[in-house]
């Protein structure tokens, strides 16, 4: 069985087709630039072949989605033959609120609810809602597509860890309180690494930290979530590349009253100025460890400030699930920047996790595994994550349990005709 | 040595006569609805007369401070025969902002910096300077004052705990930061506490959950602060009374959005009809217990959500600090609800800690001391906070350094002139 994943957003088209027997990736693509003047195209397949087209026009996410068909089964790069080798296409939609707690079928209905939940998240939901009725359009309505939602995973989470203390109303009236976010990640996460240590994960307590350019840490008790920094909104949580993270709301409406700000341009500061770029000056987190290096101050701050705020959340967490079990590091920079899971786990001492400064430089570029000590009372692990597989997965066990409904349908035996 | 403590809102006063030899209060009293039709005026004695009136007008905070030197000396309720006893005077003021990082005697050119700071702390520091200025004005300008903010105590934060992941001009134009309110708080109990525990407060790392209305915990390791949970403002850190603590910002800007408010009726919304009373909808403590026990499910949230949160923080701060070796509660809730310790600590066993349910439930009403059990290993105190007194030992010490000074002037002898 071989399944197309899709992560769209309001200008790109990312997927994946993979290979449902052996769990891997036949092809991985890009379409950047969406509705731009020239797009960009890109396409690399298991063994190795490799297309690009830098100057390509993308009209709309339908056009894209041609290209992505044509690819697929083209005679140089194609990975198979015919279309009609796809069972199912799995859509990652980062907010299902309240009405999606776990992946489905997408029907008309489902459809609506995407659409109902767009005030939400309208940089998210509303662009992959426009990706999936373009998919439909180029694939067909008889091809199953599943909606697996960034957000299904926390839907475990109890009231006093998604209730913000704010008027009760605004949670009746508005649907506010928190959602969370990378939840396919933290899922995989903790699904694989239950794996590598050989236990059941509903005997473990996790803190998963997803750290990239959106960040978040989630708590996860016996498979569930107990508690995670991503809020309403991705903006939550702690300081990340260009966000902010919670904040006294004071600073906001104090800076709003002082400048003169509407509420979009203060969110536009808090998710694109602010965080490392706001306190180092650097955008690019290459630049950032250059001028740290340099010894620069506020490079070297910014470091520090992430890095402290992260060990917060892991020792709050600790707190939420009354102990830890593991702790796992994961995404751009978790699975790439060995002083970030270093210098977050110096705090951690006193909870007895020591980690092996050798192994840990080691594990990055796609190595994963344990990055503690053997004597740590708190194994450390860098997980590659893989949130394409985990949608994959999901659409896959739906659509099984799609044919054997189906099977059971035909062989179902009215009992009065016994 | 007596000493006069003074606390000033916009339309109160509180004050406290404190003998120095003793460390013990004389008298306290209260003026509320200054500036209003009928104020109200109460005094009590250390030696329990108690003098009230309900119903007498209070023009403004010279007013006030008249009604004070009455009743000071009065034949029936006073405690002094004369104010020339008065040493000095200790004022409680809220914002130093990185101007006051120690208590200070108040000249002209201080009073210029705490109005300089009003932007910051506009309910606090404006009615605060003109109770500096009215009581200069019946007191007259010889008597010393002192003024004490409740900033100072946290100036020693390290900049990863003090900076927000903001662009950094709001950091050097507009001075936005931590700050960290109750200061004073804190540094008492961190005083009293290392004196409880026969151990030098430079060798502890202390967390203090200062629990009132308003609330915050500190991180104190060698006697100096780490981390606070408030910020550039007492909105800041996790759910009070009626504030709503740190928030994802789009909380904020979302809310501002739908419902068309000003940046000031989001402060209000935040301030004033947040936190338990936001969630559980009672505003006084009582009522929200009351209906705890019938089982109102929003008035039992309200409590789990502020006790997971103060556990939280406590989780967070340990990280903070690498470690901690003994946690306190004060104020308000802190000293006076048993159940708020044991459930916040419940979350700790982790760390070894363990509350002595018997002791516990008795430490209320003005008792203190340890309620974990002889084998937790962190110990957990109750501390009755006293900031009137730490004002005074403060203002004390100044007036000491300064006839010290005095008297050195008169003994320094030319040189030249041996």
């Amino acid at each position: 069985m071989k399944i197309l994943v899709i992560n769209a957003g309001s200008s790109s088209l990312k997927y994946q087709l993979i290979d449902m027997e052996t769990e891997k990736m036949l092809c991985k693509g890009n379409c950047e630039r969406i509705g731009m003047e020239t797009g960009r195209f890109g396409v690399k397949t298991f063994d190795g072949r490799h297309f690009q087209d830098l100057k390509t026009p993308i009209a709309n996410h339908k056009a894209a989605f041609q290209k992505v068909t044509e690819i697929l089964v083209h005679p140089e790069y194609g990975v198979i033959k015919s279309l009609s080798e796809i069972s199912a296409i799995g859509h990652r939609v980062a907010q299902g609120g309240d009405l999606f707690k776990t992946s489905v079928l997408i029907t008309d209905e489902v459809k609506k609810g995407i659409e109902s939940l767009i005030p939400l998240a309208p940089l998210h939901n509303r662009p992959e809602l426009d990706a999936i009725n373009a998919c439909q359009e180029v694939f067909g309505n008889e091809l199953p597509m599943i909606a697996v939602f960034d957000t299904s995973f926390h839907s475990t989470m109890p009231p006093k860890a998604y209730i913000y203390p704010i008027p009760w109303e605004y949670y009746e009236k508005y649907k506010i309180r928190r959602y969370g976010f990378h939840g396919t990640s933290h899922r995989y996460v903790a699904h694989h690494v239950s794996h590598l240590m050989h236990q059941p994960v509903e005997d473990l307590k996790i803190i998963s930290c997803h750290i990239g350019n959106g960040s978040s840490i989630t708590a996860i008790a016996n498979g569930k979530v107990v508690d995670t920094s991503m809020g309403l909104t991705p903006l939550d949580g702690f300081m990340m590349g260009t966000r902010s993270g919670a904040l006294d709301p004071s600073v906001v409406t104090y800076i709003m009253k002082r400048d003169n700000l509407t509420p979009d341009q203060m969110d536009d500061i808090l998710n694109r100025k602010s965080g490392v770029l706001g306190v180092s000056g650097y955008a690019d987190d290459r630049e950032v460890t250059d001028a740290e290096i340099k010894g620069e101050p506020r490079a070297v701050l910014s470091h520090q400030l992430m890095f402290y705020q992260i060990a917060k959340y892991i020792g709050a967490y600790a707190a939420a699930m009354n102990g830890v079990d593991v702790i796992t590091f994961t995404a751009g920079l978790g699975e790439n920047q060995p002083e970030l899971r270093y210098d977050a786990c110096r705090y951690l001492r006193f909870l007895g996790v020591k980690i092996d400064a050798v192994v840990n430089d080691e594990t990055i570029h796609g190595k994963e595994g344990k990055v503690s000590t053997f004597d740590s009372q708190i194994p450390v692990y860098v997980i590659n994550t893989n949130e394409e597989l985990m949608i994959a997965r999901d659409t896959r066990a739906i659509v099984d349990k799609l044919k054997y409904a189906k099977t059971e349908d035909k062989t179902i035996v009215d009992p009065e005709d016994i």
